[in-house]
């Protein structure tokens, strides 16, 4: 297969981390890489082959001007990778407004995608994640634009996580359809005719809430963007301050301190399951090619694992997935 | 003090535990309650008085039309007997929505007030709650009843935690003013402009994320009672299936056994202070009297702090507060 193009430039602990993340990810996995920014910045890359890139978009920087303006940047570098097929995917742990532009814009959309959406693999304790999207990429939409999340969810539950036959729910206030707002009804409506489902297997399970998102009730939770978002950081916060008191509580005594260390390797594999480090990253669906959004704050394990889904995500032939699975009906 | 009036029927565990949590809040607190339901129904009362209401509006009924049709209903009665200048006060744990519905429609809006809110305190372990509003009354809301929104959460913040500057945040999905739906965005340069703020004391720190809600970096967070709700759940739920995965671990051999049951009383600080028990409710803010709303699975325990709140309430005089908050300047 091509090479798997990674932002060596971007994320909190870039570059040294992408850079020992990529080579795990060749050493590890066996998966080709090519890494893309300021080569002089990067260190002993092993032998990786570089693509020149002489631009970095900041974290913080605002996402469109930055990509038309930075044409040399390793973001839109990378895009172009993909585009101009010396890559197969496109892998970055940095600015993910810039990511989705330079996606959006060297590798364009998948004929037939209206948007693409940001789909993030949510944790369930002793089971397959839930994919939320979309999970911000989009902070207004048409109910139209989320049925097409739910053929796209579909996809992506299927071939990342190996569900046959993804449960579907339209995240609202309620589990009644004439519960929410004016989108999430006119959706409902949408999706309960069926017609989207096509051949992708699919069910419809209606209206889910905030609070099934981490259980097993549902595999694909559909969303707009704005709600996505929040759902998202919500549920990221709201467990890492609870994380903190725990490890906080571990710590108070030195009966707490002795307890917790005999504990540890019964919490080991929750512990494991629910950091983000091991999800492998979310998924820009909907571009003509795979775009692997890592964690800004992704270490090299992360790395390895947000590659090793890219280079899954490619050989599984996701992309012509997804093109069928939104195209319309003859 | 006049007394509380509670919905005897309304909860999960009515009327026992409901009747129960009345009884121990005039034995604990002194604060007088008067029931409201079926006096038949309710066992033991103890002696308190009782306003006989014949009909009980389900948990799931559709709120509108039960409140308007069950005239009779425990949750309508209660809402006129603050009305009428019998209780000071109501606490239900039955139907949201008919709850809502009951008090808007008996006991009217505060002057000025565009539509009610519900502000829910969300637990920040080591320091006070954060309150968010709305959680759930109003599914499209406008810039203008965000703002309002404002006023009065920084009213319920001061008033029920003494916070004597709270910092108002409003939900987005990015820091910067241009982040967020169009909703956001239009909210965003009222609240910085500042007019609303009056002689409240409030400080508005801009933009907040989903993350920030269980921090010390907010006092309150504004949002529409769409998102609002969602983001409730999603907390409550992530909590939830964190807390429940832990508890297996902690039950996964005699080893982790044992070692859990050393931990338990640094963590029985943490457990109380995250348990919605504990939490004494949320309030419905802008109708004309007090009107606490307990969750729907509350015990005894929970309908004590419910009442206590209600009645800490009623003596601080908060609904003359939210007036003043809300009354146009000069």
């Amino acid at each position: 297969m091509l090479p798997i193009a990674v932002d060596a430039m971007g994320g909190d602990n870039a570059p040294a981390a992408i850079v020992a993340g990529a080579r795990l990810a060749v050493e590890e996995l066996g998966v080709p890489v090519v890494l893309v920014g300021r080569s002089a910045e990067l260190g002993d890359t092993g032998g990786l082959d570089v693509i020149e890139a002489s631009e970095v978009i900041a974290m913080d920087a605002d996402a469109g001007s930055s990509v038309r303006r930075m044409k040399d940047s390793s973001l839109v570098r990378a895009a172009e990778a993909v585009r101009d097929g010396v890559a197969s995917a496109m892998v970055s742990a940095g600015n993910t407004g810039a990511t989705m532009a330079s996606a959006l814009l060297r590798m364009g959309r998948i004929r037939g995608v209206s948007r693409p959406a940001i789909a993030t693999p949510i944790p369930v304790p002793g089971s397959t994640p839930t994919v939320l999207l979309d999970a911000g990429a989009n902070a207004e939409c048409s109910a139209e634009w989320l049925v097409q999340f739910a053929q796209m969810g579909v996809v992506f539950a299927s071939d990342r996580f190996g569900i046959a036959r993804p449960r579907v729910g339209l995240l609202s206030i309620g589990e009644e359809p004439t519960k929410g707002n004016p989108l999430v009804k006119e959706t409902h409506e949408l999706l309960a005719e069926g017609a989207w489902i096509g051949s992708t297997g699919a069910e419809f399970v209606g209206n889910v809430e905030g609070r099934d998102i981490m259980t097993t009730e549902v595999d694909v939770v559909v969303t707009d963007g704005f709600t996505g978002n929040v759902a998202l950081k919500t549920l990221e916060g709201s467990l890492k301050t609870l994380i903190a008191a725990l490890l906080a509580a571990f710590d108070s005594s030195d009966e707490a301190r002795t307890a917790a260390g005999a504990l540890w390797p019964s919490l080991l594999p929750l512990y494991a399951s629910m950091d983000p480090e091991n999800t492998g990253g979310a998924m820009l669906l909907g571009v003509d090619g795979v775009c692997i959004i890592s964690h800004g704050s992704s270490s090299a394990r992360a790395m390895v694992n947000a590659i090793g889904v890219a280079a899954d995500m490619v050989r599984g032939g996701v992309v012509g997935h997804l093109a069928t699975a939104v195209a319309p009906a003859d």
